[in-house]
């Protein structure tokens, strides 16, 4: 028989995805959406049908729309609005001693938590890659990774150092067979049990925790007047935390204790002392004076032991990379886990894209790790406090050093803005610049961009800001020019004519002449809509009559304006706001200091060559 | 060769739709999705391209809502939030003399009209129908129709009395032929020459106006600060109303002189006597000072007379009716065709399935002439004084009888109402009961549902409660059960009991003893999320735990709440709002006239048979 090895040099490619969750979708997809030479193998045969993660947080839904795939997510998913808690009263009956809204982030565009199994969130992103001819491969193992050690080869952008071996499973109408693939860039998105990260020796630093806990998915048959809100019970029988899911599936995470599960003998997790039934004859007790009968059919389960820990690196030499799973693992409760992935990769994606279009220098490669990996720490920290207080016994007479109801709902509140996403504060490096901060003391360098509704000058209609900044690999330049007065109207005309110039960082950075390949222009005037008129703006700030925007009401005046005023901008200067691709405010300068936006762009950007 | 014409025994069908322009499209795919048997035909070869009717108002978005067809008409179209006024100043020069919101009424869920081309809303239908497995045939030509005149068979519901033959033009593929069907009822919703309407004499009354107008779609080149909104110029070189359009295309009306068009001879309009070229250089006129250049290409162009006519009756014995432009004619200027014709057969098509389910008795029939051919002739009575007004000579020091910005701003709102269509009300009839209005005395019966958002019991997720109406043929009953006080609920226990009855209406009605096949129950609560429990109110209140409502505001207080006061409606009180399939208030009462609300639909429901 002949080999069935596929010769090695036809198989190049520019990234290689490996595993198709979460984390390695949103990355394949993204590539995809910017043409970019990219496959996606995963050792699944099929796609995931049930259970596994399922909560997606306000700000995964943000840039989920800046992919277009929200509104979908939204149709299809069920939105979480309201949290409730349960204690012991005095008497140590279960009650509810109180509700607040699920998501406290007070600039969250979408203010509710979806939940959907992770099989349908999956599918968007599968039906929007086979949109853009982009398929996930499977099942394929990967059996042996190697990257170059030549720093030549390393350095050289267009080399392909990394030598994967890709094993086909026998199938029905095919042999096993195996494949090498040469690629530029490998991503490691295969889950906590990584391959990729064990190929390179990459440990997981952290602990793992004493709580175990247990996952059914069902239709409940309760008299739980809350079981369509996320709901925290601290019961003296234990904790218990509802999901309400899409349809009428519920989630339960429930307590375990060490007896229910751990085989003496190993000391280890042993699922075959668990059932779904033995798991909600826990959850009942938890419940306790409130019904929960036993459903017609559990639709999933699982148990598992919260580990905290992050990995040592998240790349080898800025050419293989590990994202999600494959990086960190907490406590799924938070819902933050599957967030997580999905940001990461959306925070690798336009990087790769850049330096492989030779935009960008390899160097800004390395701002993955520095921004996800502070951001994962900061997520083990939080869930550490978060699953003590959520696994620790509900504070009553009995118990008076326990969690009471105002410790738990206070940490709750606290977490907030991390836990939705919002919170997510890059440091500086070279694509966040801090120095002119105090322009826009309100727009936080290193958050993203904060949702507002501006109306359009041309025709008066309202638009979220956010709607305008899709993730579509381009800078986005908001330039808040103020009142378009006579005296401002020169200032903008010297900045326009300062930025025509073939040495301004526009026309330097630009592709092919055109600005617009690299930089996405938006004007935004302060004023009234009766006085604007946006032909009286440089051609250069409206590449297109769509592309100046007012800060004012729509013509209803429910909604929009005072966004000077909230981002804490002069309405008599002229400011740029550049947002990254990601969404993420990069800098902010003064038109006085277009200098330093020189030098920021001159910090990772490559001039064009031509 | 032999005869190609197929037996008329296999060829029955529920309905026939003749034409599948936007009112035979709205028919055809209303009755697709509620199962009926269902069949329609046109003429033309192939879906327009271009050009033709294109806006659409807030309340036909809100129809095309309840049919889950508004998310995709949002995302192409355009949207219009403003209009603009251009009228000459003291010096005879044109200025712009005002702006308004594009749409004043002020309930409007959608407070903006859509741009979008014809084929393309065409298509959203076509798309729809496809998914439900029913396709448009053409080229195909009625050559004949007959309806039976015994009257027996006329009131026999199962009966086929309408006879129409359809001739099938000879194609690449196949050859001329001819087919007979059969059909229970047929639609002529073939356009203002309507074949279906001639065959069956019916005419046309009303009158033809002096004033000619031309149309053209272009890309414009212009220094127009209004061109991307709604826009009527009145200059003393003629009227001029701008429609700006899906994309950068932008269509522009332009009023004509018959030395322009008439051809003297035989005094009609002679298209052959006008270009694109032509129509652009009466419109620079209009637009002088602003200029007007040539664009690179026309995408559509034609001329046009006013005419003002409304058909003598809009049906034959309720077997045959027409719909759309086939009985009602009237300027394209203020945007109202397209969404009179949808609108007319979304009005025939509930009452089509009820009957031929055997739901309601033929009698409902009567009321579609009823409703819309008095919404024709309000249509045509606008129309009048609003084409005058706008083909008139605009005020100036030499014309002072002449149309002012005053006159006509005031007329362009006092219409709002009308215009937008949110103002269409349907006089009392056997599915329109006022007697008990002051109940609600806000929430007029006989117009559509107003727009409100309410919070859902069981999660605090706000929904619009147009979207709890969907167009799926059911009566929605609102059960606006007050505040749920143990007094209150006691009241609400005893018409539950009263309601589970088996004579009362919504089990006569009901069919195979489900409730639910006919009436879709909601129930709202006044009072606050925290003390309302869903799980309190009587079961056949709650057939899901998601049917349960509350006048409050979301959890982040932003959106919801006050309906009760805004309606007018007592919280002390048990008030039942019902909403016909069409989504127009049929019917308020109080609980204790619930022997009125039997009455109202022993008016033209049929007692289930079983």
């Amino acid at each position: 028989m002949a080999s069935s090895t596929t010769s090695e040099e036809d198989n190049r490619v520019d990234v290689l995805v490996i595993g198709a969750g979460p984390a390695g979708l949103m990355c394949a997809n993204a590539l995809a959406a910017a043409n970019v030479n990219v496959r996606i193998v995963d050792q699944r045969p099929s796609k995931v049908a049930a259970g596994q993660a399922d909560g997606i947080q306000p700000r995964t839904i943000e840039v989920l729309q800046s992919y277009g795939l929200a509104e979908r997510l939204i149709r299809e998913g069920n939105q979480m609005h309201m949290c409730a808690f349960y204690n012991p009263n005095a008497k140590g009956v279960l009650e509810r001693t109180g509700r607040a809204p699920d998501v406290t982030a007070p600039t969250a565009r979408y203010p509710f938590e979806i939940t959907l199994h992770q099989g349908a969130i999956e599918n968007i992103f599968l039906d929007s890659m086979d949109a853009l001819h982009v398929r996930v491969e499977r099942p394929i193992v990967p059996s042996s990774i190697e990257l170059a050690r030549d720093q030549a080869e390393l350095q050289d952008a267009s080399s392909h150092p990394v030598r994967v071996t890709l094993s086909y499973v026998e199938g029905p109408d095919s042999p096993a067979r195996t494949e090498v693939v040469r690629a530029k860039y490998v991503i490691g998105a295969d889950g906590a049990h990584s391959w990729v990260r064990k190929s390179f020796g990459i440990t997981m630093d952290g602990e793992q925790t004493d709580y175990v806990w247990g996952v059914v998915d069902m239709v409940p048959d309760t008299n739980f007047p809350d079981i369509r809100n996320r709901t925290a019970i601290h019961s003296t029988n234990g904790s218990c935390m509802i999901i309400p899911r899409e349809g009428d599936v519920v989630r339960l995470y429930v307590q375990l204790s060490d007896k229910d599960v751990i085989d003496p003998a190993s000391g280890r997790i042993d699922k075959s002392r668990m059932s779904p039934e033995k798991l909600l004859e826990v959850a009942r007790k938890t419940f306790y004076p409130y019904t929960l009968n036993t459903p017609k059919e559990f639709h999933w389960w699982t148990i598992y032991i919260i580990g905290q820990r992050v990995a040592s690196r998240f790349s080898v030499n800025e050419r293989v990379f590990i994202a999600g799973d494959a990086c960190h693992t907490h406590s799924p409760k938070a819902g933050q886990g599957m967030n997580a992935s999905m940001n990461d990769t959306h925070n690798l994606a336009w990087k790769l894209v850049h330096v492989l279009r030779g935009w960008a220098d390899v160097s800004l490669l390395k701002t993955y790790e520095l921004e996800r990996r502070k951001y994962a720490q900061d997520l083990i920290n939080f869930d550490k406090e978060f699953s003590a207080l959520f696994s620790g016994k509900p504070k009553t007479l009995d118990n008076l050093d326990g969690v009471s109801h105002e410790q738990f709902l206070k940490a709750f509140q606290t977490f907030g803005g991390f836990t939705s996403g919002i919170g997510v504060h890059y440091t500086p490096s070279a694509v966040v610049n801090v120095t002119h901060q105090p322009c826009a003391p309100n727009l936080i360098i290193g958050q993203r961009m904060l949702p507002q509704i501006f109306v359009r000058a041309a025709d008066a209609r309202p638009y979220e800001i956010q709607d305008l900044l899709p993730a579509d690999t381009r800078f986005k330049l908001l330039l808040f020019v103020g009142l378009t007065t006579e005296s401002q109207l020169a200032k903008i005309s010297a900045l326009a004519e300062e930025l025509e110039k073939q040495d301004s960082f526009l026309q330097k950075y630009a592709r092919d002449g055109n600005v617009s390949s690299v930089f996405d222009i938006l004007t935004i005037t302060a004023g009234k809509k009766d006085d604007v008129n946006f032909l009286d703006l440089p051609a250069l700030f409206r590449p297109h009559w769509s592309k100046v925007l007012i800060d004012d009401t729509d013509v209803t005046g429910s909604v929009g304006g005072h966004a000077y005023d909230r981002f804490g901008i002069d309405t008599g200067a002229v400011t740029l706001v550049v947002v990254r691709p990601d969404g993420y405010v990069g800098m902010i300068a003064p038109s006085t200091a277009i200098r330093d936006i020189e030098k920021y762009f001159a910090g990772f950007m490559r001039p064009c060559a031509a």
